[in-house]
């Protein structure tokens, strides 16, 4: 399957929003969004917190985004002649679109700072983006088939090529949020990219890490040793194959959270060969059986990927030490709890990791599907 | 009321652990906990992320803690003859005692260091208390009396001078969350105190601004100048009295956050004078009566003292820099919704504000109640 190939067909909503088809097959994509669509909402701004040295983006146009619609009203199905959705098409395999509530956007009318305050805001100009799995309203990712993960994958590298290339943005992030339980508002089984106008502190903190210990060793890649420390541990290992590896971290926060490597340090998804991207697919949906199989519910959960920042990064040297890499955790820490952030972690930033990250990593070996569908 | 008295008795329970009962009157408190107890559980253990560079707290045996118990169950209400709680006596006004289910503790037997992982391991030493503000199963510490407040005062600046004695804790958090949508296991009216085995992520970022903005400005303390730019700024006050001022900071991450300064720096709560204590009670009683007041519902919130580091912190003049200060915020963004905490939150440590602080700010100030009850 090495070296799929994608059509891809680029379109634009009533509003104005860009609307890229990936799809399987060659299809002629030329339905038109026939809804009269107010203009985007006025713009998010940045504000920079002066003691936790970071941004926070004001995005109040957001408190009025679609909430849980019933499922004859969803946005992300394709289009019927009853009901024009998001999607002009009657059909898709994977969509992505600008979202019409964006946190950041490249739009006209950016707020101009606010000079009210103790410190100093910007505009919150950036790139929020939606992806759709599937035009499957009750599916999930994890019940996808292999040749359509690719498809997703992708869309991914396509849009995170497409994204660093904008002037506005120092690093793509491409997510899932799953279930109702960490805050998902709308069902369809969909992700979310987003191009941020600095590097996140999360980011930011890895590549500071990755720096110092470049520089305490002599070059040697941070990512890497720990890579290669839990494959010599091996007891926090899931599962893995000849291009990447899954495994719990450590000092894992969540009471699932499963890290996902490719074997060799790339920057990010573009640079992943075709290989890479086919071995990811099938060992990510064994890690998705995984989870789900453990307690036999669907499991809430938050996947993304890190990637190297878009441009030059804060530093000259950080995208030579990103390496991409998965992670997905849940907030469920048994079949009847969730893991809340509390004030040890919401005030302070320290977790309480309740499940031993070996027990953890043996429940999902445990609970691995026999076979993913191809 | 300033230089209230408190009346204080010590003892300890069952197996061992201390509890120390805060009077408002002197009343002798001698019964004894007649529970045959279990030996405190296995200790945890820190764990050190090295690509964010921060500890996470292992506490497995924390999975099997009390959760949600009925009201005639409750292990923070008052013994009866026919029921014996973590409280020996048959009343209290406020009582402290160590946590039974503890993240951290000092106890014997503690985990020896695990080498199997890519990085360095460490005992959970530390300690976690319990302090019960009233033995009314269904008050709230909204509902609480000046008085009482006043107590409260005393039981944390007692416990943060104790705990910031011990050799082994580096930073003490007095800290509350009430609500079971942000997790709370027990409905008695109760808080926490963490004595903290080094210093706490949000803690560290802090600092290091500070301590950066001084070496920038040749002295200015960047705390004192953000709440003046607030206080001159005025659309984000709240409410504000002789000796302190409650305002929604310019770049807030929850839907309603408010920051609860003294006007005078002080490291600690046990550096506040007696007249600075008075203040606070009544003006914490307003804000959190508007919290409650602006949606007509009990708002679900957590709230921690930040405090100067216990020792000598990770820097000479840590101490020197840090601001005791209040915060206090709202997972609930509108009466029928709650903020979570997605991908770009989890994941990235960007926070998505839906609310204009500036909005929110109003929304408290006409929820304010007209007067609290001494």
């Amino acid at each position: 399957m090495s070296g799929q190939t994608v059509f891809r067909t680029v379109t634009r909503l009533a509003d104005g929003r860009e609307l890229i088809y990936f799809d399987e097959r060659p299809i002629r994509r030329d339905a038109a969004d026939q809804r009269p669509l107010p203009p985007p909402p006025s713009p998010s701004q940045l504000r920079f917190d002066p003691l936790l040295d970071e941004w926070v983006i004001v995005a109040a146009h957001r408190q009025g985004r679609t909430f849980l619609p019933p499922p004859d009203q969803c946005p992300l199905c394709p289009s019927t002649p009853d009901r024009l959705s998001e999607i002009p098409e009657s059909d898709y395999d994977v969509v992505v679109f600008e979202n019409r509530f964006p946190a950041l956007s490249t739009h006209d009318g950016l707020l101009p700072a606010d000079p009210t305050g103790p410190t100093r805001t910007s505009p919150g100009v950036g790139r929020c983006e939606v992806v759709c799995f599937t035009s499957d309203h009750s599916a999930s990712f994890g019940s996808l088939n292999v040749r359509r993960v690719r498809t997703v994958v992708e869309a991914w590298a396509d849009r995170t090529a497409a994204l660093s290339a904008m002037p506005a943005v120092q690093q793509v992030v491409c997510f899932e949020n799953r279930g109702v339980e960490i805050g998902v508002t709308l069902h369809h089984p969909h992700g979310q990219i987003y191009g941020y106008p600095f590097i996140p502190p999360t980011s930011a903190k890895m590549l500071a890490s990755a720096r110092r210990h470049a520089e305490e060793t002599g070059g040697a890649n941070l990512f890497a040793e720990i890579l290669a420390a839990e494959r010599t541990a091996g007891n926090r290992i899931v599962t893995e194959n000849e291009h990447w590896t899954a495994f719990v971290p450590v000092s894992a926060r969540w009471p699932y959270e499963i890290h996902v490597y490719p074997r060799r340090q790339v920057p990010d998804l573009p640079a992943l060969s075709g290989e890479e991207r086919d071995a990811f697919c099938s060992l990510y949906l064994s890690v998705l059986g995984a989870l789900d199989g453990m307690f036999g519910i669907p499991m809430p959960y938050i996947a993304a990927w890190y990637q190297a920042p878009a441009g030059t990064g804060q530093h000259p040297t950080d995208r030579e030490l990103g390496y991409l890499h998965l992670r997905i955790f849940s907030t469920r820490r048994a079949p009847d709890k969730l893991k809340y952030l509390a004030a040890s972690e919401s005030a302070m930033g320290v977790f309480l990791e309740d499940v031993l990250p070996e027990e953890s990593a043996a429940m999902l070996r445990k609970a691995l599907p026999k076979r993913v569908s191809a």
